[in-house]
């Protein structure tokens, strides 16, 4: 942080910094969340967050701050740029410029973690509209206004049809708002294999969370290093810049880490801020530097580089080249940069919304679907029917296959017999006759459809 | 599948085929399953099965084959060699020889999803310690079957600390068993990065489904291309064979497809018939037309191939090599390879399961967590007290941040006040109030410890 501040401070940048400790001390001060509470009054106060990078102990429950700073601020948008430096960094893929827009408050992140049976744990994946709205118009916007020519979207929605699907719907939706750039979609896995093997395929590529987590990592690790990417969370009010990489307990304080990661964070904030003069300075005194053969142990190579240096050195390199711009390397401008239009996200009406079963989710130690069938069978009553058994979503209940491995965590569907209705009440009398039955139900998922249209997945092979 | 299956004959593997229809064709008569009653019956009396790739129409209710292929008969392990085949494929990675091990049958593929507000969708994540055991132990033995130096785990429990969490515990405990065999663990975005970047870095790596899915095709497509690789999917008693890469219905029928990826299955396949000499003879025979530079459309190459022609006449050049093998490339020999050792799961005995507290998950189509906390707390009575709000996952009552993004779906978190205890029966006492109250209740999540250890992730920010 030492080294990127003072490089802020010699390009003229007009800003004033308040420091706050986060991180690995609080958390081991007994603080689950990893930061205090006068702590978050600064940063709500000051808006703009440039964070080093930090580290989350594992085990004892303790709350990643990165996650939970990126949620409590509501910064939905995670913009991380990954450009080649060929020939100046070494590279496979020296022609690559691809941006990744990452979702990132939702997905696999909302950390919602539950075990109901001693053999299976679960986590949540919630996507919802507004969170696709808001990162997918990030994304065409962002595209826009830095003159890129298209915007790709991946998912998995071939196996997650109603969560990436939702995404993926968003994405065609919003797109074709912006005829005027391009628009594709992909299946994560071949994406992310196309992207790892021809990144010069892509120019913005916008991701649901976990897809954009993984895939930024490799985009800036193949071009040449991750410690040379930085990036930006922005959310509508606050805004959080850092180094893409996480910290290096063991590299602390011995004067070799590279500080290109947080540097390229502190150059987006600044261009952020409208400090696009100091940013285009920074920027381009970096690429000199680079340029110039001046690079610490990470990106060190013989014969291509001039001089190992360590992280103050390097930070002097950049100071002394500011006013300076790359011979080699495209030079930066950023004085033409428009702001962004990103209305607020704007609820839609409801849709009318019918209860239509309920998913009662038992633990049972046994193998036998038919003998818990048999067991449950019994809550099929007051107009209720037992329509399938799943374990791990497949079906074993009815007509399942011997060959089917089966857990101790058993999902039985319950649907109004004949054509009836179900009410809350049904689902109630469901769970109290669980109870007498002795089984033992660990949760449940009511089975909706929205105007009419089914809202649940069939189990595997129904 | 003829040009395969031609070779296969050609080698005098001793097989016998019965062929069945599934895929596309039985998805759009009307079975979303995509197979039929009678096809199972061939598939589960022969064990062994050879899968072309197939499509899945998207949307309409269609659930994958391949997955319900997988989960029906419990091949709970996908086996997909990469390797590179320098400089006769042109790749970025000449040394890489990469084995992905990936689970099979769980994570985000048990496919269960529901929407249950406007705004929402869900998915469930279910990771098993049957599931973790069972492809863990199968790592390690190939690993030593196939004298393989080192199995890394790739999860991301930096976040998901108790699934991801459990994925790797499991892989410590069982790493422990093999002491001749190197084991290391990476967080997913980091491992994933490297292993695009360095692949040579690697050698057995063993996965959660998603991460497996992804990574693998990231494995295949940079030894050179997606089309050579094959894949194993081993259950206890089935097992399937197939190419890693889907289907092209834009060039089926086109005589320009690669049969190379079905061959690769093949191969995998005889081994595991014990069939390894024609195995064997197939594999040298397929290295050495490579080698040749006979290549069809997806990896030729001007100058460095010598012919590039269809799938038949590629078919046809592996048959004329039958018997002979590479001069550059490494020969194969299977000769020795002896069985793997992998016992049945057994269940372990029951942990002590408490219920200390329940989440009521509510549609509430407002943004104020004050007003809805308001409504909420009328919920808690009979000896329970509400402890927190969540909304994606962040706490936003008590003492929430106004800048939270809230979604119209509010986890509730209930416990027992001043140390009490909770049953199933004020879960359903709470259920009824709601209905009383107007609260739309759409699911519920049951807190357990098991053996007095807290077992569900708190509030993001608690």
């Amino acid at each position: 942080m030492d080294a990127t501040l003072e490089i802020l401070i010699a390009s003229g940048a007009k800003i004033e910094t308040e420091e706050i400790e986060v991180g690995e001390k609080v958390y081991l001060s007994g603080n689950t969340a990893g930061i205090a509470a006068a702590s978050w009054d600064v940063i709500r106060r000051n808006k703009i967050f440039l964070k080093a990078p930090i580290t989350t102990p594992q085990g004892g429950g303790y709350k990643s701050l990165n996650v939970t700073t990126r949620k409590f601020l509501g910064l939905y948008s995670n913009v991380r740029p990954c450009m080649s430096l060929h020939p100046f960094v070494t590279t496979k893929h020296p022609i690559m410029d691809v941006v990744i827009i990452r979702e990132n408050e939702e997905d696999l992140y909302a950390g919602i973690e539950h075990q109901q049976t001693d053999e299976v744990v679960q986590c949540l994946k919630l996507i919802s509209r507004p969170g696709c709205e808001k990162i997918v118009r990030y994304a065409f916007e962002y595209a826009k206004q830095q003159n890129r020519k298209k915007v790709t979207c991946f998912t998995k929605d071939n196996i997650m049809k109603q969560t990436d699907g939702l995404f993926h719907q968003v994405f065609d939706e919003i797109a074709a708002e912006y005829p005027e750039i391009e628009n594709e979609h992909w299946i994560i896995d071949i994406g992310a294999a196309k992207m790892a093997d021809t990144p010069e395929a892509f120019d913005v590529i916008v991701m649901p969370n976990l897809y954009g987590d993984v895939l930024s990592d490799i985009a800036a690790q193949i071009t040449g290093s991750v410690g040379l990417a930085g990036s930006a969370n922005i959310g509508e009010e606050c805004s959080m810049f850092e180094a893409i990489h996480g910290s290096a307990p063991r590299r602390a304080g011995q004067n070799v880490a590279n500080p290109s990661g947080l540097l390229q964070g502190a150059v987006m904030m600044l261009n952020h801020i409208g400090e696009t003069e100091a940013a285009e300075k920074i920027q381009n005194a970096w690429l000199k530097t680079l340029e110039d053969g001046i690079h610490t142990y990470d990106i060190y190579k013989e014969g291509s580089s001039s001089q190992k240096v360590g992280t103050k050195e390097f930070a002097q390199a950049v100071i002394a080249n500011l006013g300076h711009k790359p011979a080699v390397l495209k030079p930066v401008s950023y004085a033409s940069n428009v702001a962004l239009n990103l209305p607020k996200y704007i609820k839609r009406p409801a849709a009318k919304k019918t209860l239509v079963g309920v998913d009662v989710f038992v633990h049972w130690n046994g193998t036998n679907p038919e003998i818990i069938a048999e067991s449950v069978l019994k809550l099929a009553k007051n107009g209720l029917e037992l329509t399938m058994i799943t374990n791990r979503g497949i079906k074993v209940w009815p007509e399942g296959f011997s060959e089917t491995f089966c857990t101790d965590h058993w999902r039985c569907r319950f649907k109004p017999a004949n054509g009836g209705e179900i009410t809350k009440h049904h689902i109630n009398e469901l769970l109290s006759s669980a109870i007498d039955e002795n089984i033992d139900t660990i949760k449940t998922e009511n089975l909706y459809e929205f105007d009419g249209t089914r809202a649940y997945s069939l189990g595997q092979g129904q």
